[in-house]
């Protein structure tokens, strides 16, 4: 007998039939003898709308009232998942985010999950009854409803698993498990039966969507052993695992992308010591995240171009504050570019070989691509180009990396 | 300066458009130096999608869930609506259900409200922060969302005046008043100035959707002044008052109907002492309102036929609860009529006035309608027909009681 926790996301609960399917998982897993808790995302198509009604009714919104609308979403998916395990003979129960409760700070849109209190659902459980989580939501220290930010379903169920001692935590979605890089561009993508908690890390930052980054984080931190598998087909998926349990490592393990952020450069900030935090400190006020960063130092002297990526969600909040405090920070110009793109090579391997930024750099300048920011980690390196470019960069590199599947 | 409670029903926030056109009239009370809180519905629609996706989910749901599913349309709404007045300028939150606490039973479906902690809403309200409620919804003792029955957010918006001690609840609808009778049906109908609060009991009760009928409980046990008004134009509507504020009242003010019943029929129930007793206590056990009630003694003897009527909502469970124990109720079959319409006739000039329920009949009568049950109250006569007879009793009966308006 074990504990674990099945997470469903949007397109495996998308409608009522779907989520009487994943009662029929689920059920098949009770009957197997486990103890099993669910955490389930929005239908497939309500966070947008959830999301368009919140940017209808105002650009510069509340956050806090976000958490409220947004969270609704999973919400419904969770009493309707307990309905569909009761009609199976299975004891359930939904659980909101506030009744587990599943604390958070206070950044509304993004929180982090500081506790989950989980030991009168970790009795339930051994009596039997299926718990039914919602996910991507908690409270805060106010009493007020949080999101996690999206993908934030992801979070919840690997920090449930952590929090309720669980054996594994099953992630299902609509792909089968990890590719190298996302099979819909590169058919020579193949999928990965295993890969490294700081590799997966490193695809789900920059940019691969099947598994959010702080879930991989969170997975890592309390050695919660995660599969990521197809809700729709009945086979193995790809596990995430420790380095050690990966006998022989790939140079380059993947390749991701990511569309999500947006440019920013600041022309002539005056080039003195404490400039850069005199500008980064107030964004990282507003919660927003900063990523790729370049400075140029002018010829002239005494002036700096400032280059750096947001997330898109964060775009108009970031320019707002920037424009509003142009006279603090004195910068000349702001110009704003959303038509980029970030694409990284990634792989544990990448630390005992040399070599690997310049097979990139090589690669894309084969085909014409122009790199605009670089940053690297160890055994990462992302470049910023144009998004144009995305479908081009990402076969060349795939090739480059001799991660082609064989015909 | 008043403290004033607003309540904005599903038509007037059907969509963002409309959301901020509510938060516009909001403003002109704020404006106006009012304190305001605001209790709102889902937006049209989105109630009958949630209850839509319970019911495929199973046919007998538990109503625990399906209050977590259906109370998100609520919660949706109060977020935009903060939003939106946020946008205009006004200090603005969202209050849930379970945040307040609206205190209410565990009837989980048709929950009772028990209690509303205002003090700190009031306290903000008086700094200028307009509080924003999602209707319809509470928290019961075990800390499980409840949901307090269709057309709940009128009784919210009530209790919560109530507990607000505000000196008005004005609720916004599709409608400008109340009417004699249904003016989609009956042309000739008229818009009442003002109603007492017994006859808009029955009114609601007995089928008219403008208010619910715990909504009028509420205001008469609290002597909260009701106004019924417009969402769309900006003129008076009717006014609920006492019944000493009614100088010229009419034998008959309103004609109201109800397509929300079913008709069961026990045939051959023993006929013995508590008999009765025994069906409508189970019944009653499982929160099934049982509202008219009609009883033949068969001719044979030691046997009687016994019909009553429940909501359609209850229908299936009623149905199920008494085939269930056919045996333990003794009765030989069960004959079900979802074809039936309930019609009432309502006015408090009734007391004083002798013949009302004969003009009923004989109109009924002339256009040959049969009648198949009869209930009575002091102030109100209702009874029972085919459904398709709904229009044509509803104008033979506007023109018998001289409700009709001048041409």
């Amino acid at each position: 007998m074990a504990r674990i926790v099945m997470k469903f996301g949007g397109t495996s609960v998308a409608n009522v039939d779907r989520i009487k399917k994943v009662a029929e998982r689920v059920k098949a897993e009770v009957d197997a003898g486990d103890e099993v808790g669910v955490v389930v995302s929005a239908m497939s198509g309500v966070t947008n709308e959830l999301v368009g009604y919140v940017r209808d009714a105002s650009r510069l919104y509340d956050t806090r009232e976000y958490d409220v609308v947004v969270s609704a979403g999973e919400q419904i998916t969770c009493g309707l998942l307990a309905i569909a395990l009761q009609t199976q003979g299975i004891s359930a129960r939904s659980w909101l985010g506030w009744q587990v409760p599943i604390s958070t700070d206070d950044a509304h849109g993004s929180a982090r999950i500081l506790d989950i209190r989980g030991d009168d659902i970790i009795k339930r459980m051994g009596d039997g009854q299926v718990a039914v989580f919602a996910g991507f939501q908690g409270v805060d220290p106010h009493g007020r409803v949080t999101t996690l930010g999206r993908g934030g379903s992801d979070t919840s169920a690997v920090a449930i698993a952590a929090a309720l001692g669980a054996d594994r935590c099953d992630i299902y979605t609509d792909v089968d498990g990890v590719y190298t890089t996302d099979p819909r561009i590169v058919t020579k993508a193949r999928k990965l039966d295993k890969i490294t908690y700081e590799e997966m890390l490193e695809m789900a930052s920059q940019g691969a969507k099947v598994l959010q980054t702080r879930a991989v984080e969170m997975a890592m931190k309390h050695h919660v052993r995660v599969q990521v598998l197809s809700s729709f087909e009945d086979k193995p998926g790809s596990l995430i695992v420790d380095e050690d349990e990966i006998v022989e490592k790939e140079v380059v393990s993947g390749i991701a992308y990511s569309r999500d952020e947006s440019k920013i450069t600041l022309t002539r900030v005056p080039d003195k010591p404490g400039s850069a935090a005199g500008i980064f400190g107030p964004l990282a006020d507003e919660h927003i995240n900063v990523d790729m960063i370049v400075q140029n130092v002018s010829p002239e002297g005494g002036y700096t171009d400032l280059t750096f990526t947001v997330g898109k969600n964060d775009f108009d909040r970031a320019m707002k504050m920037l424009e509003d405090r142009k006279s603090d920070f004195g910068y000349s110009d702001i110009v704003p570019d959303n038509n980029v793109v970030k694409v990284s090579v990634i792989g544990v391997g990448m630390r005992s070989h040399a070599g690997v930024a310049n097979t990139m750099f090589k690669a894309l300048s084969e085909k014409g691509i122009n790199i605009q920011v670089i940053s690297t980690s160890e055994i990462k390196v992302s470049v910023l180009i144009a998004e144009e470019y995305t479908e081009l960069a990402l076969r060349a590199l795939h090739t480059a990396y001799s991660l082609d599947a064989e015909e």
